[in-house]
């Protein structure tokens, strides 16, 4: 959607160096930038790149602004100022409002008038679909689940039942809400499944990506809170609780029970046990695994970035040998 | 489902301390538990919350009876116990048999009349479905493949080919069975794919997660014995076989033509390399991954956990310079 | 479908030593052929099983057609051989051209008449399909997708957007390409989304795994090159490259904007971090983590082996009392 720069910077604030009635149509990167597109500089690492940028307009710091050889739009924080004219620029697809013919809808749920329920879409037993709400193809709503106003699932997301998410959530392809959780009781004859009969608690705003998982409680709920964001292929387990506008990053998986704060972070592959506890502003790095409470808000690691497979056959070997070692100090202490 | 304590007692061949005709319609943790509810102490742990309880029963070992201030259900494995009276008050949902109408049933399919093909369900050439199966909206059977009495898919499960199920198995959504295989040639002209014309058996009782795959054989058969549960975002990878009643939890892997024994466990994230054999008992905790045979049962461990980045950073700093240490030793060795 | 040894041995350039007009039917392992099946010897760990095959034919090098007690097809390369000549005796499944009736199709969608659309398939605004193109029983290819010819999606495949794949590739299902990569801006206020507005390009020969994503560029594209092989659970982030014939095992991430070069190969549950490059040649071994760019083709690791959590612990409990170790040395060199 064309916008001007003047329109832009008005509605969110910020000083405009540059012609207002230059519109821009689209985004790009600094490098690939054409004269209708809208780009940014938030870090130093691109800086090179910012002078011979072909862009309608840069988005970049006012201390930047003397190296910038189009319009700048000035913003202390030019990524999140990014995001947001983008947003304008790149709306979500709009969509019609209705029931798709394919569609199979249980006569017990309620949809409001202005949901669009894609083809294919299934939804089930006393289900509730909230004002506005987009249901991609392919999408299955089990029973008793309520989605609220404004949520867009893109496609083929399945909630198994009693799922109850806030406004504004987005839901990519492949994820699963409130399959069973992993619970099983050892017997003499074998595993016995213990009924997992919790539901699925989702905030406001939040965003989880495609093909990952978030199994109902085993009595209690899983509770995901406002603002979280959650990659792909990333494992909740049931009954965890994460705090809001925490986000973890692709292919994590936090165990059952274990409760996450306020605004952490995990990177990729990153995990924790189950029945933990970590409080809020806790980062956890890549591949690391959080095997216990963590009450310090802080980084936290658990990775041995690989080398190559010769010095790391060296290293190991070396470390495989450290009890020698050992027992050499210990013969020269006893010199 | 509500049930009296007396049938529960009864039923499962417990002692009752209390009233028998008192019923319980859910269950729930001690905290939550209200005056229709059952609840359960398996572990020291919790003791605190029992003397606080408002359950209609809890059940707890003969030990813990005297401190229970509401009906005792008495029994050696509280949680196993638990396991199975959860599932009498809370049963699987009821289906009525037959074809949903906007199901797709290949002609050369058979399904017994008591199966329940839900909306928008696709069943391929020549499959087979049992007595009281039920397939949950969106699961794709692809040809050739047999699912014994009284499975149930949940919702979105795909089945590519040649799937042979037991009885009485639970497919959690997204949940992909006999895909090809990763069996690729190198040659001067790139990869070269290896057909994968094996199937996948599946034994009884098994219960697979949301959205784990389970590759077709190469050229024989993936298998997957009986009562073996693998939980959320597993990968077993093609000629994979896992002994009956073995567990794995979410997001492990199991690497090509690897051999698991019977009551394995693996924890979260575990994981075996290719063509190796593990024995029968043996546990795998978080994050570990089995790169040789293993032939005695017990524990197998192989995670750092996390610390604090600067912790782990004179971690690995220290363990870098141990090459440092051992010249110097060998040099106060030589004096 | 059956064929003769001689039509085999001409068709790929191999020496038979045998009868020509022996037909075979199957494939299979040495050990579980039968007298109309082709099996192959490729490592001499299986040697041993050769001597007691009943296959009609082996092939095999040179070197052991000595040892061949049946007809011997002879090649250099005989798992590459055995890849090719499997295809011919089980080729893919064949099918019919056209549009399910139970298929979505959106008017603006341009579908060759040679493609077969399965059923409760949904094709959206603008998508391209080409000749020969199977689109399995519930997949989904959202707007201004293009699929080029002979493709073939199993089932259950998403195409979120903007997906532009090549001739030729193979999906499996559970596939998501084209979702919103993981674009977030830390505000006061919470995380702000940044609009993912790239797509995906993927070129000719690619075949993707059950379940594995590849995100959307963040603007740019993301790009999966010629020949590329991605197995099972794999996540692809937003703006990564992969170079042509690369091969990504199973449960492998590679995190946003990193390079990937030509012919690598990564081992299960690897992984990249984001913003890295990686130069062609390079193998990365299982659940290795490659955390700076890599310029050196070869071999990379970064695992420490599963062991008895007893001996893990003493290795760990050593390894943690290195500080005590360094300064019993230092107090040594101070005397």
């Amino acid at each position: 959607m064309p916008v001007s720069l003047g329109e832009l910077a008005v509605r969110f604030g910020c000083e405009l160096v540059g012609d207002p009635d230059v519109e821009v149509s689209s985004v790009a990167s600094l490098p690939n930038a054409t004269r209708d597109s809208l780009t940014f500089l938030s870090s130093s690492a691109y800086k090179r790149q910012l002078s011979e940028t072909q862009a309608a307009a840069v988005i970049l710091r006012p201390a930047d602004a003397g190296d910038c050889p189009v319009a700048a739009i000035l913003h202390h924080d030019p990524y999140a100022c990014y995001a947001r004219m983008a947003a304008v620029i790149h709306p979500p697809p709009a969509f019609d409002a209705g029931i798709h013919p394919s569609a199979v809808v249980d006569a017990s749920a309620s949809i409001a008038d202005s949901a669009c329920i894609g083809p294919h879409v299934v939804i089930g037993e006393r289900a509730i679909v909230g004002a506005n709400v987009f249901l991609g193809p392919g999408t299955v709503v089990g029973p008793d689940c309520s989605i609220g106003d404004d949520c867009r699932f893109i496609a083929s997301v399945t909630l198994a039942r009693a799922v109850h998410m806030g406004r504004r959530c987005i839901m990519h392809p492949g994820v699963v809400l409130g399959a069973d959780g992993f619970g099983n009781a050892m017997t003499p004859e074998g595993w016995v499944k213990v009924p997992q009969v919790g539901g699925v608690v989702i905030g406001d705003d939040v965003e989880i990506g495609a093909n990952t998982t978030v199994d109902c409680g085993a009595i209690d709920d899983t509770v995901i809170e406002d603002g979280v964001r959650i990659d792909n292929l990333c494992m909740i387990a049931h009954n965890v609780r994460i705090g809001a506008h925490t986000a973890i990053a692709g292919q994590s998986g936090i165990a059952g029970s274990t409760t996450i704060g306020k605004r952490c972070m995990f990177a990729g592959s990153a995990g924790a046990v189950g029945h933990i506890s970590i409080c809020d502003d806790v980062v956890v790095l890549a591949r690391a695994v959080v095997t216990r409470d963590i009450t310090e808000p802080g980084s936290y690691s658990g990775l041995f970035p690989a080398e190559s497979s010769r010095a790391w056959s060296k290293f190991v070997g070396r470390l495989r040998r450290l009890e020698a070692l050992q027992s050499r100090v210990k013969k020269l202490e006893g010199k």
